[in-house]
């Protein structure tokens, strides 16, 4: 494996969630593996672009064909870690056909009324596609954790249906990134306070934010159960530092071009005869 | 309205479809009120794609709180015209999270078993998206029509049953944009030959593109009809030279951006007491 510029251990093994992994203490504010600063991570993004924009067309092509591969992106986070810019920025530089994005809110009453992978699975990416999830069915071991809205033995039941979910999806051809965004807590004071002070964002800001946010040793301890029972080897965890958003940015790129690219993507050949197309093509 | 940068007049008005339009003979490889060149273009369109994106990003913000506005840009033309090119480049520039895309293939058993607008209408974009069509229900009086799958009282029925259905969108709100690349048949030639010489781009071509082609003619007539019957006040035709493709994306561009300005979006002020929350966050 190549080491991508300016990083002197790949982000993926850096960054994975490995048996015994600890949140409480992982600094947020960090920048593993990578030398380079602000500005040189920015020109590594804008140059790693369209490294990303291919792979993921040639996926595209692929699945024209015989191709059953697609790649997952599940993003979790706290507020204002960064999930939005990872999608505009990241994924952002992905051909819009290429990308099935969903975001996760409160379920409706419908859904509801169902199990809670329900409505994850019309959300998986189809043959060709980089899906994205902001936020996913771990809200579901999460928030539903944090406020007691699932009882332990509930609880241990849904850590096991999503690994068995997402062993389904790797399955199928499915390949799962996995990545928890994770900013400090007084990062995120700083940020919502900028979304209470700039007119351009005050849509961004919710005062649900701010309750969620007196939960947050809860939410830790949440997110540490679910890196132990849900960081398989089939579908690892990456916590990503976000209160460099340049360095998450790039740190996130970085896992998908490597996920992509060992898929060992091909240009197809078509299913049509070369020569007998280009000779037809004469008298069109 | 102010002219975009490099424009003599603005391509909504220069490529409207009017009373009278005829295609045959309108130009395919012009760049009607523009006064540059490709590298202009080129650089026109990178420097109009923060406007849009940003455009787009407060149609998103006002449909968090009261907003129901969308934008649909609806695509069509024959084979390598460059639809593709005006997803990537042009939509591209927007927030995945903003983009609602849909590709229309032939139909399903299942979607054949229904009303040609049934799997439409749940396509259209909600509140805050823009909404992309590649292809659409105007397949359904194009190809239809060009090989007599529907007879003459179908398709008047069809032409009725969109204007009606198009109605019915910009009354809840949305503003269509609807575009024809207009290429030339010798281009095409061009194009697909390409496809056939580079194995990048072979998984491109099929060998039904021929097909099709060879119905040119017909096609045209069907166009010439879809925009007799569908260029309506409310959801207006416009016909975008398309054998350059630097110009057809700057164009479509900016009939977005037209479409978009004129929906006079703002940021929103948000649904919360601004000072209560900034004071709440001082304690947080």
């Amino acid at each position: 494996m190549s080491l991508p510029i300016g990083f002197t251990a790949h982000p993926s093994e850096l960054l994975r969630v490995e048996p015994g992994f600890t949140l409480a203490g992982t600094p947020t504010d960090a920048a593993p593996g990578y030398s380079g600063k602000k500005d040189d991570g920015a020109a590594t993004l804008a140059e790693r672009a369209p490294v990303l924009a291919q792979l993921q067309e040639q996926l595209f092509a692929e699945s024209r064909f015989e191709g059953k591969k697609s790649v997952l992106l599940i993003l979790q986070a706290m507020d204002t870690a960064g999930k939005g810019g990872i999608v505009g920025r990241v994924v952002g530089a992905v051909d819009p056909q290429g990308v099935k994005m969903k975001s996760f809110k409160a379920p409706t009453e419908e859904e509801k009324a169902h199990d809670f992978l329900w409505r994850v699975r019309p959300a998986a990416p189809e043959p060709g596609m980089l899906g994205v999830f902001d936020r996913s069915h771990y809200e579901d071991v999460l928030i539903h954790r944090v406020h007691g809205w699932a009882d332990e033995a509930e609880l241990e039941r849904r850590y096991a249906a999503i690994n068995a979910f997402e062993q389904e999806l790797v399955d199928a051809g499915t390949t799962i990134v996995k990545v928890m965004l994770n900013v400090g807590r007084d990062e995120q004071l700083e940020r919502l306070g900028a979304r209470l002070h700039d007119p351009t964002k005050y849509w961004k800001y919710n005062p649900g934010d701010l309750d969620e946010r007196a939960h947050w040793p809860a939410y830790m301890d949440a997110y540490q159960r679910v890196f132990d029972k849900t960081s398989t080897d089939t579908a690892p965890w990456h916590v990503v530092p976000a209160d460099k958003k340049w360095y998450a940015r790039m740190a996130v790129q970085e896992l998908l071009i490597k996920a992509m690219g060992e898929l060992n993507l091909q240009w197809p050949a078509g299913d049509y005869d070369l020569a007998v197309e280009r000779a037809r093509l004469k008298d069109a």
